[in-house]
């Protein structure tokens, strides 16, 4: 059983309206040195496999099928832990 | 100018319907050794400051007045890069 942590955020390109809007709210509230927000998710999950490259296989098809939208979104995966 | 990387994710005793629904869209995929999924914000920035402390400090203000609901959901903030 390994755990993945799985990163999709917007490219670079793509305009981020919730970054923007979380941006302003931010300077509302006074943090004014703060800039660039981008805001993506972050999928942890648990995966059966017989070895690490297999799971973190599965986790890239699962970004591919599912998860991450291939034209607007990048996906990074990372198996963070393993156990019996 | 540093950039920081902060997770926000739904406690464990919170229920993720967001999570369990991607489960089961997951399942219905085919991908079967997947499990427990559960679906975060990955919230990028970058911050004026004087020191990394500095950054890290205000980032987590920000976590706290707007970012993470105090709630339900914890936070990670972590510095992963400075430039001049």
């Amino acid at each position: 059983m390994y755990k993945a942590q799985i990163s999709v955020s917007l490219r670079r390109s793509i305009l981020d309206p919730q970054g923007k809007a979380t941006h302003n709210a931010l300077s509302q509230l006074g943090f004014d040195g703060i800039d660039q927000v981008r805001i993506g998710k972050l999928i942890e999950m648990k995966i059966s496999a017989d070895s690490k490259d297999d799971a973190e296989s599965m986790a890239r098809r699962a970004c591919e099928k599912l998860l991450a939208n291939p034209v607007t979104e990048d996906f990074e995966v990372e198996i963070i832990s393993e156990s019996p």
